[in-house]
């Protein structure tokens, strides 16, 4: 099969590989019909995360049909189309059994991080009952693609750790897929007001589209002042810092209101510096973390009911074939005017017609 | 009247002051039975807390009788004797309704601050009916007094903060007076582990005696190393700083387990470094902020119900007149074994009888 | 001036009445602007409220202007515009501490109750710091005299009680105006299938317009039928009852799923029956209880967002002194489609020009 | 092997029947070394638990060592001493992933009901990863046998849908084994004060010495009124109603204060009658439903720091061969003062060498 490997820093090959094969009798394999890139695969090109070999296959998003399955898996059957979650779960540990699937004794992160992923024609999906969702016959696939990583993760470890509540004031530091699916999903809560700060015009202008009340470009480093005077000096009740950077921190530090709450969803590759002098006395409250994707079923519930729309997110649809030029039109996503990069089979395989009946 | 007057980093006197009258309908003047001396109190004698001006009369904890009464206070009247909260509560402003009184638009913490407080014979307290409780005519009065700040403090800011649950491990980071205020209110959850940190030996036998389950003196450096090794490796889900040092956050930082929490309790001087390349992926939560004392009625039940003996905490017993040494001793806790200075009033009051009837 | 007084079931007069003055220095005369008429006022006209004695001027909600002011208020003053909460709160006791303010202990539901109300050209509100909310200078006034008992209760008491979240499924059992705030306020919580069921095919309409997915005519008494049908036999996660009948009761107690909740809007004349050898083992939670109005910041920061116009549950526009008229409307709601009847001040005051400048 | 098989309402034998056999590979073969008998499996031997069928063998706790293992068991081996659940938990359905595993689609309380159970020298035990917890080395083995059902449910049912905070006021209707397991765990949660109902001195003298602040014994059916005396007519914050009848019911309604909860832990047989009446503005809580056990490693953690000595609740010792004698001596708590009777296998097993190896 075809799949997109990881060769160090900068280098990656789309080059074929020996189909994945089952393992243990709660894996599933999977063929992909879509995919796509994350941010933090475009870390993972730039070398800064040390877990991923080289020879990797990368990716850990997708929808796909259930080849075969182990015998130990009871909630899917050949044939079923699953949405991939990028967070595999054995649904027994201490982790799991408390719904922190993120920290998952056995899985979590390992997807195109340190076993092969969702990049490639074909991918072996371990704890299958606890990693897959049913993707009902009706359903809009590419929206579910979005709910793999980017939704649940602006939902979780953005707006719920944030606590986002109806009436209260947000701000959504960085624009570029996550802060647009905190921006989307925020509004499950029904904020009164929503700034989003980014560096991007297209990605502020979108961001309004989807909701944004007040967009604010951050390119003269104004933007906390212009939020302190929106908000006549009060800050806003909630931050959800999505960039990932130490001036992505600052900028949320220097809004949050007395009482109010940072929530980090970018991830960082660097210490920032906590002014404890200043906020040991603001009652403030800051989290970080992982995605448990715990709120798959309630975000599927959301696209059913037409109440949440993802496909909004995706900018460009190309073939899986394409995948290296996938690569560069999201790895430069800022001339492309690119959100998500939605990529689907267009791949004849052969010689797989007895499992395609 | 007596009382303790600030004149700038490390100049106070014991004088005579005019005593204070009411100055709004909703005051009332309190005859201070006991006082004593809070950390934050050094803070400001060594010039660190800038809105504190010369010639302010410090102090804002205590127990005393109702001398005089506005005309708008319903809740208590002349005669009552009454626990002084930290904290002064209008009860009509946002933050009021919220139960956030620390932020009150117009008291908060403003005792021994920005007016006069209670290391004097008299003290004047706004906002009668919010800032004042009825201490029971059968009361363990000594351990009333420790109910108008450390305790509180101590829970809401360390305990609640924290989610401190039956089953959890616990951390204390420091245990002078309000880390063990944090450690005996930490019991109303249960942990099932308390560690308590600290450099002085006759804190920590103080705190075993408390209920801390392991104690560490952390004279090596290696307590956050002493903790992960006795955690296997896990960390403890809950960590309380109080301290107020950027060594003490750094133990927190590295000692709290995935999932887990960190409370700010002490009181910062200095910015600290947050190492978010390595936290932005545990999932921890970090909290920090002032006492709002809306948990006086909650330690009062407490205290009735035997379950809670603050007056633990009072490791000497002086006269009001003693002030001076009062501070010394206070000052030099460590050469003194001192933890809470309780303060009586014992200077006869020539003049008064009139409000006495 | 002109008002309207209960004088025993089924009587009452709109008569000339003293005007009110303050009798404490907490107090407020409020000018009515806007009053309304709720489906409590007319239990009270049916005899079944015992508190209400002949003679008692009826009315708990509003929007008018303080005409004179107590020297204890602080936070309003005389010309400013002001909503009237349904609930008088003190603000100091023990209940409203804690944000119960329909338990105050020296207010809760008193207005056109134990005291004199707001069908009338003048009120005094007690306690007004805590009972009267400003309303802005650009406000939607119409939608504000919503705010003062109608949208908190269906909030509060149905919506947040009840516990409504994203992507659950919803029941309200009659459509009448709590009902139809609920509906409007469980929004603000993006639940994914919301059915509302009632007798009148007009206000089944109107749900539908507010948001309502499934619309159901009990006419038949088919409806806990049609529910479980439509939900595949789980039922609804959470259930609001806003009827207040036995009836209504087992509606709720025969569609509410496994793990789900009920949440009791109506008020209620009579027992009801709770089959506990069902229910013991269904993890369900029943809630009932008196609105606090607590969220009255919350709604009108909504209102003035946009994101809520209570303004859509006014279905007449008459004059104060069509009350008489009004009552006849909104007791005969049915053949009139009468949702709320919003009564606006149009007599003419003479003799108070002094306190108008 | 010998086991304790149920031949409808009255019936019962001890009898030889042919051991279990592992029929799919989650499950897991224990031989039981301690269990003991639940009030529930009274209700069914007097044949109101219509799910059990004639020839079921009965029991749902325990504590033995595994015998034999299903390829699919991960958490567990052959040789390991491991806690029973009451609750069979698959870990993968909608409601074990929200941890709600009394509704688990494939398990749920099943053992001992529609499957055969834990009165017996060995049990098949389903789902054995999320079914079975590992038993320490070190453990109070008697201990744990108590964690199978009645502390947990105790917990969860009673302390924490009743919401025992800190400070508050509690009531227990009922003091026996579940009612005193509700009593033991509710202290993990320091009410100040705590009521126990019942009609047996010796219960109440139990109560007394674990914890109980008032005894009050309802044999004139004075006990609400006691309570009501007590409590100066407020009631109590948090009243568990664990006798399962109306007239127990009945004393919760009556003693619950205003915004107070009521948390149903008994098992009903008939309909109650709710006074929603005078209820409807109490904005009280009732909450009622099956025992998850997701508690379980909490309880175990608490019993493994001596917080919790749940042995106290164990009145006799029989040996497993005594099956039918003990169901005597429980069936008449009463005149045996029985609260948890514990048997332990003490028949000599022929034929298992090789197992035992």
């Amino acid at each position: 099969m075809k799949a997109l490997v990881y060769y160090g820093a900068g280098q990656q090959q789309w080059e074929d590989r020996p189909e994945p094969k089952l393992s243990a009798q709660t894996d599933a394999i999977v063929r992909i019909e879509n995919t796509t890139i994350c941010g933090t695969d475009l870390h993972i090109m730039k070398g800064n995360v040390p877990t991923v070999a080289s020879g990797r296959i990368l990716g850990h998003e997708g929808v796909g049909m259930i080849e075969e399955i182990g015998s130990g898996v009871t909630e899917h059957k050949v044939g079923d189309r699953v949405l991939i979650s990028c967070i595999t779960s054995c649904g027994k540990c201490a982790m799991c059994k408390r719904g922190t699937y993120g920290h998952c004794a056995y899985g979590g992160w390992i997807l195109g991080n340190t076993i092969d992923g969702c990049q490639a024609e074909y991918v072996r999906i371990p704890h299958a009952d606890g990693s897959l969702y049913q993707v009902p016959a009706n359903a809009d696939q590419e929206s579910y693609v979005m709910l793999s990583d980017i939704l649940p993760t602006g939902l979780e470890v953005g707006v719920l750790e944030g606590n986002v509540k109806p009436g209260c004031t947000l701000a959504i530091v960085g624009a570029g897929p996550v802060g647009l699916a905190a921006l989307m999903t925020a509004q499950f809560y029904s904020p009164s007001r929503i700034f989003m700060i980014d560096l991007d015009d297209n990605r502020l202008q979108v961001s309004a589209s989807l909701g944004a009340t007040d967009i604010i470009n951050n390119r003269d480093g104004n933007a906390a002042a212009e939020v302190m005077s929106r908000t006549k000096g009060v800050g806003v009740d909630v931050v959800i810092e999505a960039i990932g950077t130490p001036s992505g921190w600052d900028v949320c530090e220097n809004i949050v209101a007395a009482g109010g709450n940072i929530a980090i969803l970018g991830v960082h590759g660097k210490s920032v510096t906590l002014h404890l002098e200043h906020m040991w006395k603001r009652n403030f409250t800051m989290t970080a973390g992982l995605v448990h994707t715990s709120t798959i079923p309630m975000l599927m519930a959301a696209v059913q009911a037409g109440r949440l729309q993802p496909r909004k997110l995706i900018s460009h649809h190309l073939g899986l074939s394409e995948m290296r030029h996938a690569y560069d039109v999201f790895g430069h996503a800022a001339s492309h005017h690119a959100l998500k990069v939605l990529m689907t089979n267009d791949i004849s395989i052969s010689g797989h017609k007895d499992r395609a009946a």
